[in-house]
C-alpha cells in the first residue's frame, strides 16, 4: 500500500516528504495507521549522523501512537481497530530478560532492529526504487508503518493520539525512571537535574509517588516556572550558586543529601554531580541522559562505599505492553499533565521545522498529526 | 588501670609493646578486655601512612573480641562478663541513618571516632605522659580498651575469641556484602574478583543463600584452591585469559554476564570489569575493596542505562548490634567456616609479625591473642 512518509536519505540534511510503498504485514507483524508522533531530540540526534548505529535512508519517529489496520498470521493478541502505541523497547515475555522479572530490555528482536530491519531480516518500506531502513522498529514518521506484535501496547480507544503519542517515549523515561527505575517512596526528597521535557516527566513523577521535596537544577531559569506547575517545590541554578557547589546547595536543601537524583542531561560532569548529591547510606542516582559517544562518568569509590547506589534507565524501566496502557489511564484520568508539554503541534509537511524548534530551544515537544 | 599494649607511635615503624594507663568508663562507655583481634589491611594502611585521617600516637587494631569488665553510668545492655565483639560501625538505633532502616553507616559519633576520640572528645590511653589516640573507635590492639555501648555487639559466650574476633571486620565485611548489600538470591551467578580474605568471606556468604555459579578471579593461580573449598565454582586468571578479556570471559561462563559481582581488590580499573560483566538488565556490582587515596572509577553510562547498578559496601551493610551476633551463631552452628582462614595466631609481642606475614601475602588473616 501507499504511505506519505518523511525520509531521511542522509544525516544531517532536511527530511523530505515521499509516498512510499508499505509491505503488508508478515507473521507476526502488524500494520498500524499513525495518527500523531512525537519528535523526539533521539530522532535529531540520529540524523545528525553522530550516532554510529544510524542507517540511511530511512524513516525515523518512534514516539507514535495510531491505530491497528491490519494483522499478519500468527497475531492474536490485536485486531484492526485497536488503538496502540508503538514501543521502540518491546515486551515478548519469553526472552531470558523478560522472564527474568528484572528488567525492560527485551532482547527478542534487539539485533534486526539495530540494524533497521524487521524481525525477518528485511524492511517493509520502498521508495525510489530502494528500500527504506527502519527506525528503533517504529518509523512513526511514516502514516502507515510495520511493527511485530510484541512491540505494541494496546491503548484504551477514547485517548487522543496527538497527546498519547508523547508516552511512547518522553513521559514514559521520565515517569518510569520514578516509578520503575527508582522506587521512589512517598516522602523521599528528589533532585532533577535538567529541566527539558524528560526532567519535566520525572518531576512529575515524583509528585505523583508522594515526594516531599522536588528540587530542580538547571542553568536556564526560563525553566523554573514550568517545572513549579509539574511539582518542583526548589530551584537550584548553578550559575548563581557556583557549578563547584551544586552538591552542597542541594546538601543543604535536603538535609545532607538526596534520596533520589535523576540526571536528564546526558553530561557526565552533572551525572557525577547527581551521584554525589545522594544522601550517604541510601541516596539512589538514575542516569537518563544520553552522553555523547565516548563520554564517561567517573566518581571515587568512596562515593559508593558510603552507601548511595548509581542506576540507569532506558524507557523508563517501563514494561511496554504491560505499563504503557496504565500509563495512558493516568494520562486521561488527570494523574499526569501531556498537555502543557506538547508546545507545537503541526502537519507532517512541516516536521523539519519540529527539528527546528527542538534545536533553538524554543519547544517542549512537537507533535506531527498524519 | 594498666594495660598491655601495641603502639603506633609514628607512620611507618614498627609497632612497640607498652604498658599503658586506661582510664575507666564514662557515661555510657564500657571497658572491654580484649581476648583476641585480629590484624587487618586497614591497620596496615593506616600504619603505613597512606591514610589521611590516621593520627599518631595512636592504638590501632578494629577487629577484636573480648569480655565486659566494667560499665559506666547509664549503661543498661551490657554488663561486666558479657562477651562482645568491638564495632567500628556502631549502632546507635538513634541516628538519622539508624532510623532510616535503610543503611548501617550510623553516625552518632562519627565526628569523634574520625578524630582519634571518644565521643566526649577525649582520649582513654595515656603512655609515656602523653595521650595516645583510639583507632576506627576500637583500638583493639590493647588488652583493655573502652568503648561506647553502641559500638559493642553482645555475642554468646560459646564462641572462642580466637575465632570470632574475625567477624568484626573481615567475615562481615564479606558475608554482608552478599547478604545485606547485594541481597544475592538463591540461583544466582556471582563473580568474586580477588580471593584474599574478604574475597573468600564473600564466596562463602554466595554458598550460605544458595548462588549457582561462583566465579573467582585472581591473578594468582595458588589462591584457586582455597576458594574451591569456601565454594568456588569456577576460575578465572586475568593472565591466562588476557585482562581485556576477563569480562567477556565472565559472560562466556554466565550465559550474557553475571547477576552480581564483588570487587574485593581496590583496584579502580578491575571495579570497571566488575561492573561490565554483570549482565544487560540487572545486574549489580558491589564495591568492598579501598581504592587509593584519589582514584577514581570510571565506564560508560550506557553500562547504566542498560540496567547494570554499582553499589559498594562499608561493614558489609551490616548493623553490628543487630546482624554480629547473628554471624556469630552462623560460625558456631558451622554454616560459615570461619577456622581456615585464620593462618596465623600469635601473642601480642610477635604483632610485627602479623603486618610481616600480610605484606608478604603468607597469611589469610593472623590473629593475636592476649
Amino acid at each position: 500500500m501507499k504511505s506519505r512518509a518523511a525520509i531521511a536519505w542522509k544525516a544531517g540534511a532536511p527530511l523530505t516528504i515521499e509516498t512510499i510503498d508499505v509491505r503488508g504485514p508478515k507473521a507476526g507483524e502488524v500494520l498500524v495507521e499513525i495518527m500523531a508522533t512525537g519528535v523526539c531530540h533521539t530522532d535529531a540526534y540520529t540524523l545528525s549522523g553522530l550516532d554510529s548505529e544510524g542507517r540511511f535512508p530511512a524513516i525515523l519517529g518512534h514516539e507514535g501512537a495510531g491505530i491497528v489496520r491490519e494483522v499478519g498470521p500468527g497475531v492474536s493478541g490485536l485486531k484492526p481497530g485497536d488503538h496502540v502505541i508503538p514501543l521502540y523497547t518491546p515486551e515478548c515475555r519469553e526472552c531470558k530478560t523478560c522472564l527474568s522479572q528484572r528488567s525492560n530490555l527485551c532482547t527478542s528482536i534487539r539485533a534486526t532492529q539495530g540494524q533497521g530491519l524487521m524481525p525477518d531480516g528485511t524492511s517493509r518500506f520502498f521508495c525510489e526504487g530502494e528500500d527504506i531502513f527502519h527506525y528503533m522498529g517504529c518509523s512513526t514518521f511514516s502514516n502507515f508503518t510495520v511493527l511485530p506484535e510484541i512491540a505494541l501496547a494496546r491503548v484504551r480507544q477514547d485517548a487522543p493520539f496527538d497527546k498519547i503519542c508523547y508516552i511512547g517515549c518522553g513521559v514514559t523515561t521520565g515517569i518510569g525512571a520514578v516509578l520503575y527505575t527508582g522506587k521512589v517512596w512517598p516522602g523521599a526528597n528528589v533532585v532533577v537535574f535538567g529541566l527539558g521535557g524528560i526532567g519535566l516527566n520525572v518531576i512529575q513523577g515524583a509528585r505523583m509517588v508522594g515526594a516531599d521535596k522536588i528540587i530542580g537544577v538547571d542553568i536556564n531559569p526560563d525553566k523554573a516556572a514550568m517545572a513549579a506547575k509539574f511539582g518542583m517545590t526548589d530551584f537550584v541554578n548553578p550559575k548563581d550558586v557556583g557549578n563547584d557547589k551544586v552538591v552542597a546547595a542541594i546538601q543543604d536543601l535536603t538535609d545532607g543529601g538526596a534520596d533520589f537524583t535523576f540526571d536528564c542531561t546526558g553530561n557526565v560532569g552533572v551525572m557525577r554531580q547527581a551521584l554525589e548529591a545522594c544522601h550517604r547510606g541510601w541516596g539512589t542516582s538514575v542516569v537518563i541522559g544520553v552522553a555523547p559517544a565516548g563520554a564517561e562518568i567517573s566518581t571515587r569509590p568512596f562515593q559508593l562505599v558510603t552507601g548511595r547506589t548509581w542506576k540507569g534507565t532506558a524507557f523508563g524501566g517501563a514494561r511496554g505492553r504491560t505499563d504503557v496502557p496504565r500509563i495512558v489511564d493516568w494520562y486521561m484520568e488527570g494523574k499526569i499533565n501531556i498537555d502543557d508539554l506538547i508546545t507545537h503541534t503541526m502537519p507532517l509537511d512541516e516536521i523539519n521545522t519540529a527539528f527546528d524548534l527542538m534545536h533553538d530551544g524554543k519547544s517542549i515537544r512537537s507533535v506531527v498529526t498524519f
